[in-house]
């Protein structure tokens, strides 16, 4: 099976509630490239329900969100270096420093949601990252993320 | 034991992962009045971790600075009626429509948080708040919440 983002990060940066593998109880958020951009596919269970029953919870879509955007932020700056994820050089990792979500319409739950990344541009230890969220093909969050890069290794 | 503002919320929209008192495997945050101003108070379970082991993962910073956002926003609209949530009048909720966060430091594992909501403004059926999250009196996320009204009732 095609390794994501996250099976890459080092084991002891593993423990994210969100996406890391090392976290039993977390979601495990998968993260991969789609053409030049990144994405991942999520189906939350229904207890991450927001205040009306069959919607989700805005936690959930920030922690989606977040999640694959600091992912995407590692898998663009490793391409912007002709790298690949988990080869020999120093991990490059990345940590939020905003995120700014838009929530455009209920999310329904029930449902597989795609959560999309772009790179909008790398400059030094920054990455700025646009981010959405579907679901059935209609966009119901979006989000713009500044990472941050951290020493992972 | 005094009620939250979450409390008040009709049985039917109580079903919030993040604060909603009829999920029983949520957090069920809890807000209050603090002067002027809002408070919630959150210990989070280490499984609720980063990346980086003791450290609160970015999800769950943003589910409570989301959950605390809406409740404020509800408490200030009733306020700024004279009105006490919870009157016999029709009830007022408010759903997120942005949340920007700024990620100061990370946030320690293993403490009380402190949610801190302040409203800027209201404006029609939108709510400016303020909020502000810290561990042992340091402020670790900052957020500007824009939320909207919806019939809740």
């Amino acid at each position: 099976m095609k390794k994501a983002f996250q099976d890459f990060y080092a084991e002891k940066y593993s423990h994210c509630y969100g996406c890391g593998k090392n976290n039993p109880n977390g979601h495990q958020l998968k993260s991969y490239w789609d053409g030049k951009n990144t994405i991942a596919r999520f189906t939350p269970k229904n207890e991450f329900s927001g205040g009306v029953p069959d919607h989700v919870y805005g936690g959930m879509i920030a922690s989606l969100l977040d999640c694959h955007g600091t992912a995407s932020a590692a898998a663009f700056a490793h391409q912007s270096l002709d790298r690949e994820m988990g080869d020999q050089g120093e991990p490059i990792r990345y940590v939020t420093g905003s995120l700014k979500i838009d929530f455009l319409r209920p999310t329904p739950m029930g449902n597989e949601l795609t959560i999309q990344g772009k790179l909008i541009n790398l400059e030094g230890r920054k990455a700025f990252i646009e981010l959405s969220l579907s679901a059935n093909g209609i966009e119901c969050a979006k989000a713009e993320m500044l990472a941050i890069q951290f020493k992972a290794s």
